[in-house]
């Protein structure tokens, strides 16, 4: 609800909005047409949100790029880079057809490429205004550019990053027995609102909890020797995700042999996957390499049906975006690429364990943005 | 982030599931396929997220119903009707092609209606595999089910008016001269969530912020002879959402004389507008007739121009839904449905006003759920 801010100088979003329309050229598209949310961040540094109400940034092939918007929505847009962009801005009123303004901005025949955001209405009414041509997803379209950061994308990312590991550093002393889950999670919430501008998601998973990987919390009570899977993130400054996961025991390293004998040895496995398909981070190779690195190593232990997700997916202004860890995923890794490195084992009805870090893919390899001790603590 | 409660007896979304498919009948449809969100609640009693994962129940003309979910956050479905209720669920994992196992459910050639909540990838996946078949929006067709409210809904729907009720009971004392506008709004985020589950949003305008609708709150300071809007609301429960504006002079009644004369002179036009437009609510009449009423009575007093948006949206398990009280819509209003009536004038840079109230339709006339004084005070 607070104002946003404008995060990097006009320049880089003139560049970002003249590389997607080189890529309109390249396909053949007539053109694009982006909601809000991330993928119209990232080309206007703005996060203008109008409900229901149909606002998008649409790039034609033959013709200046607009933004369609509510009259009454239009101001928001000053607190972007669009007022110094060459952006024509289309206002529109209740009993004006939104999508025909956007619609009358294509004049060839090529496909039109949509934005992620949008929700099924104004996809059909677009569809249906812009027939004959095909619509495609623009974000497959765009991950060359949304895909690899820039350094200035990068310092946020490590920001948003060392601001969660600062919370993972205060978790072990929130973890005392007779707490509760929720009691735990309050705590990580305000500690999390001390260096973001919003909470993502907290998961607490103790015990049993922690085998449920889309557990939020709840009134369970922590007892030594619990496992307990901590799993957090916020949205750092006006953009950019943290997403980073530790597995604690209750009682702190003393109560660590009062954690179940499987829980500690299938922790062992899963530090191992973790670390070596982080170690495999490196550009030219399939995305799909690294999930099969971790899957093996934890297949191998004979915790294969135990590890039922992908071992990561990528993050920047979205918390989920691509590149996907997964093992159908044959995206090629390039430098500037980010992702989340997360497998997990999770015994149902037992306890779970998780270790995540956001990884950065560099020239050479791979850098860790999450820096807090991996070890069972 | 707290486990979510059934509102009502299962008996009711086996009863909602029925008409819905009756409707596939009645309108030759292969089925429907409905997105997580407030459609999914209404008939499932679920509000289930998977974030960006493919999620949603399938009506099939000619098979039973399903819900096809990832198989990590199928447990979430047992805080719902679902397991009561005559629908398969249909797990997926990474790797799987979640939209064909949706796909798959449909054995006729007629159109599929889609649900208002799905996103551009999810619609276009749909479409690809649903070929030859034309994809319609379900919120239309169900609109008839959705948009008339039967008596426990309309029962959430008040308690929902209540608690924002006794909200606005208090903006009074809050609005003191010297206090910045975000200083009232986080006192009326504690007073919200002492009634409500959670905030939806808050409006504090104060001043020329009045005269923007859509304005959340700033560190203006507040002066004695300000007036200001304030617009709040949030979710009642685990679903129902609550909506009402008050404009207000800051310093009190004995304020009211330091007021700019020509807002004090058209709060009594918007006052006269709100209250005729509420009176006209009927079953039987075209919504647009209760946008025409409040509309000619601030246009006939020269402020036109001054009032650019509908005059009210329909409301309930969504702030914002079917029926728009707008000049387009020749919608017949129905005994059940609920819509908020919120005419408002703005003059750019100076101030503005505005006052809302939710009605519900009757056998015989409207009925107002909001009740708190619109006196200017």
């Amino acid at each position: 609800m607070s104002d946003s801010v404008l995060l990097f100088p006009s320049s880089v979003y003139a560049d970002r909005l003249d590389r997607a329309t080189e890529i309109i050229h390249q396909q053949g598209l007539s053109g694009m047409i982006i909601g809000t949310g991330a993928e119209f961040a990232y080309l206007t540094g703005s996060w203008v949100s109008t409900h229901e109400r149909f606002t998008a940034l649409v790039l034609s092939a033959d013709g200046p790029a607009s933004i369609i918007i509510p009259e009454v929505d239009a101001g928001d847009l000053q607190q972007s880079a669009v007022p110094d962009l060459d952006i024509n801005i289309i206002g529109w009123s209740d009993g004006d057809n939104a999508h025909l303004l956007a619609a009358q901005q294509f004049h060839s025949d090529g496909p039109v490429a949509l934005g992620s955001s949008l929700t099924t209405a104004h996809v059909l009414a677009l569809q249906n205004l812009l027939a004959p041509r095909q619509s495609q997803l623009a974000s497959r379209i765009l991950s060359g550019l949304f895909g690899t950061k820039d350094d200035a994308e990068l310092e946020q990312l490590s920001g948003a990053a060392q601001a969660i590991d600062e919370v993972h550093a205060q978790v072990p002393q929130l973890l005392q027995p007779g707490r509760t889950e929720e009691e735990v999670a309050k705590d990580i919430e305000k500690l999390i609102l001390e260096k973001h501008s919003a909470v993502d998601f907290i998961i607490v998973g103790s015990g049993p909890h922690g085998a449920n990987p889309h557990h939020s919390f709840s009134q369970r009570v922590l007892e030594v020797g619990d496992p307990v899977v901590v799993d957090i993130g916020g949205t750092f400054g006006p953009g950019y995700h943290s997403d980073c996961t530790r597995t604690y025991v209750v009682g702190g390293v003393d109560a660590i042999a009062q954690a179940p004998a499987e829980f500690r040895d299938y922790y062992q496995i899963l530090y191992r996957a973790q670390e070596e398909a982080c170690q495999a981070v490196r550009p030219g190779i399939p995305a799909s390499t690294i999930d099969n690195i971790a899957r093996s190593i934890i297949t191998d232990a004979g915790y294969g049906e135990a590890f039922f997700h992908r071992t990561g997916h990528g993050i920047g202004l979205s918390t989920h975006e691509e590149p996907n860890i997964s093992a159908d995923n044959d995206l090629i890794l390039a430098p500037g690429m980010c992702f989340s490195v997360e497998p997990g084992i999770y015994l149902s009805g037992q306890h779970g364990a998780r270790i995540e870090d956001i990884m950065v893919v560099t020239e050479d390899g791979g850098r860790r943005l999450n820096n807090q001790p991996r070890e069972l603590r």
